[in-house]
């Protein structure tokens, strides 16, 4: 558990201003549940109606929600950032715990930081660099002249194969791949070729990358991810795939290979991308949305198909195999209303 | 491989009435490569035809089945369900070797039952409690403070990350992830703050947990799976989410952050489930369905696009992109119409 | 790194000719990154600008592309293949470094040849079977009974449950499962019964399997999938599902159970396919399709609702919802459209 920390001391630090008694905080909740040693905060205006009555300590608001509060509080131009830097500050990151564990493989080439916290059963290959401040975690394995920057965190089970590189202060959560093979085949007229892929996987600095997310080494040049950029669970990215920086990709996405995708992009849950495509920075792909041609202009961009009740949807979807016989049938209409309203003088 | 079981006994056992010979069975198969030792069922009317002529020892079947069948056979109100708990029996789950492998890493303060049995390279970490009869298999990692009942079984390169709490007869399968980050992001302008996320992931008792699903810990809040859900592959359970007791996922379903569902629901494969939404007991929700409102009757719910011929689709496409047009081409018409229709005295 | 190898020595033995200077290459890369010591290769008419200009020691490409090209280029039916086949040549695949290591834990009753190499901290179940020149790599898992064909690599962390039988030459990425338990329950009127998974996984020979991708064991009978199969990551294949040899799923894949595919299709990204179907050999599956029903024509399928910009989508989303009453209304102005023009005598 941290120290507690004064409301006066976090408004200061974070730009905010503290209204009220300044009281301690250890810990971040949500208006509903927390106590009276809790910082919480207002962004949804939906639950404004909690605001005099919640247990919490504190809770930061916009200023114009502020007017008349007569219990602690912070007033910040963004609660929700505000929130974040607080969290961040009363439940700081765990710090390596310098060693290599008994168990640990690493090959004697591999260079590790005496800073450096190696866990249980790790595996490290020849060639390897790891930086000072990095955790890398109970069962993961790290192959052949991979380069990790400073302070990156690696959970249990991270997999990252040979020659990717790492930014600092990256975190790999659970599960996740990096550096497998793209998916390259050339048909050889009755079977699949596979094609060897000498790209690498090449991270900045500062990135995220989810739980069983899959990230597959370039075909001939690398696969790249942005500084900053922030990757969800279960997600594919493929061969060559580049994402800009602090571009955040929602979980279950999917990108096919050699799509570039620029900087400060928003990619919701479950969007696919087509491979070879360009999406312009700023895009911002809404949830379930297939992508299938460039974005060159920011903006939002949708097409999940509506979800009806299921006797109404096998109507509807009945008439969707017949659209283009539909529109034919209005044109017709459209003509023979034409000659129809010139013999009935309708348009005179 | 189990002891043969008569046929009697079983029906006996579960509810149901054994008729002509009372032989002995030690396995169950399809009714196409059943042999004399086996039990098959007739639940799919399709296979009627093989019901007299499958060398099966016995075939369960409905009472509307059993009319005129000479053959050894099983009546049960719900031939499935008989034969689910038949193979129970038959082939019971393997029950815990107590003890803890040599090779495994057990926190001097962790608590683990007598009665668990500890695969080689497992992790465990401070502060958790392993209950009787639970199997942790091979390079699965359990984290810190995490509580697992008993008879829990960790199929190998299972990640329990710190905090998780989990049920009794709880069966996760392999390279699942619990309690992995939510994806908390606060924009700062030019870059994103990490949320911290301090919730934990809840599981009830009885719950079935696929492989390489991911479920992440809450950001405030606990994530809650409720006791005996059924959770296929593939899955990704975001911050926040609840799910009720008895509700089924197949595979490759996603759910976004803070979505609530009810009990008794079945999701289908790769339906995708926006976030903050509502899905309330009993809803069905067909497999490849956006869900991006609430749902608040039970009942069926669809909307996958279908499927057509490349040439038809491509047709079809075009017009979906200008429906809003030729609906405004029909309205324009259906005015032209009236107008059209009081000249010519229509409709009079 | 391995040895320069003669364009001419490529092109006899691949069917190909050799022209201009007879240069050595070492490796592949791009038209743009090139350098005199690789080859690159022309497959995409975009990039026929680069051909002269590139720095590459030499240029795969048609005849048709070959015509005045002054440079050393080899002249290939198919560059793209050729180029598969020398990167294959020029970047061997490790071969095993036979022996076992200390972490790894193999039960007696395995055969482990004495050929094969099996990694830290890899688990080998009772009764299961490596063949020569297998690689195992760190922390996967193999189960009991499974049996492994010559020269199959798992990469590492991968896991393969009980009984799994694996032909030779396969690849699979890290982090793939295979052979956990199917999706199988019974509703027992207030809660799901588990259906024990009996059948078994089996895998033909050179079939690459991507990471995190899960294939579930059969219920009664085997999921099978056929030789020389190419699946990428993140695909989940459930209990009994069959795909025909050759067959190539890309990224994020899902099939339901007991569908079966049959040989040579091609299923892109994201495609999600029913349970019980039948897809014939040498379909084509478009990206985020979804399969409904079962294909009995080979050619092209496909169905994704195309992307708009948001304001557009809204639009026709709501128009979506709505075709049945569309067409309904179409129908009603042909049919009063009939009558009119009967009235007017514009049919006359």
């Amino acid at each position: 558990m941290p120290a507690p920390i004064r409301i006066s001391t976090l408004a200061a630090r974070f730009g905010a201003s503290a209204h009220g008694e300044d009281v301690l905080v250890v810990r971040v909740a949500s208006l509903e549940s927390a106590g009276p040693d809790a910082l919480t905060f207002l962004a949804n205006p939906r639950f404004k109606p909690l605001l005099e009555s919640s247990a919490a300590g504190v809770v930061v608001v916009r200023a114009t929600d502020a007017v008349g509060l007569r219990r602690p509080h912070v007033i910040a131009k963004d609660p929700y950032l505000f929130y974040a830097q607080a969290a961040q500050l009363l439940y700081p990151q765990r710090t390596a715990n310098p060693g290599i564990h008994s168990s640990a493989c690493v090959d004697p080439s591999a260079r590790v930081s005496d800073a450096a916290e190696i866990g249980p059963n790790v595996v490290i290959g020849a060639g390897s660099v790891v930086g000072a401040g990095c955790i890398i975690m109970a069962n993961s394995y790290v192959g052949a002249r991979v380069e990790l920057g400073d302070d990156v965190l690696l959970h249990p089970t991270v997999t990252l194969m040979d020659d990717c590189q790492i930014g600092s202060r990256v975190i790999v959560h659970p599960g996740a791949v990096l550096g497998g093979d793209g998916f390259g085949n050339a048909w050889a007229g009755d079977h699949w070729e596979k094609i060897p892929q000498v790209g690498r996987v090449v991270i900045g600095d500062d990135v995220e990358i989810g739980a069983n997310t899959t990230i597959d080494r370039g075909a001939l040049e690398d696969t790249v991810i942005g500084s900053g950029a922030r990757i969800d669970n279960l997600i594919q990215i493929a061969h060559n795939v580049e994402i800009g920086a602090h571009t955040a990709l929602a979980g279950c996405v999917g990108i096919a290979g050699s799509t570039k995708i620029g900087a400060r992009c928003q990619i919701g849950g479950a969007a696919m991308i087509s491979g070879h495509l360009e999406i312009c920075d700023g895009a911002v792909v809404l949830g379930g949305t297939l992508v299938a041609k460039s974005i060159r202009e920011p903006g939002a961009y949708g097409g999940p198909y509506p979800m009806q009740a299921h006797g109404d949807w096998v109507k509807n979807a009945a008439q969707l195999r017949h659209l283009g016989e539909l529109a034919q049938r209005v044109k017709q209409l459209e003509k023979t209303m034409a000659s129809l309203s010139v013999a009935t003088g309708e348009n005179e």
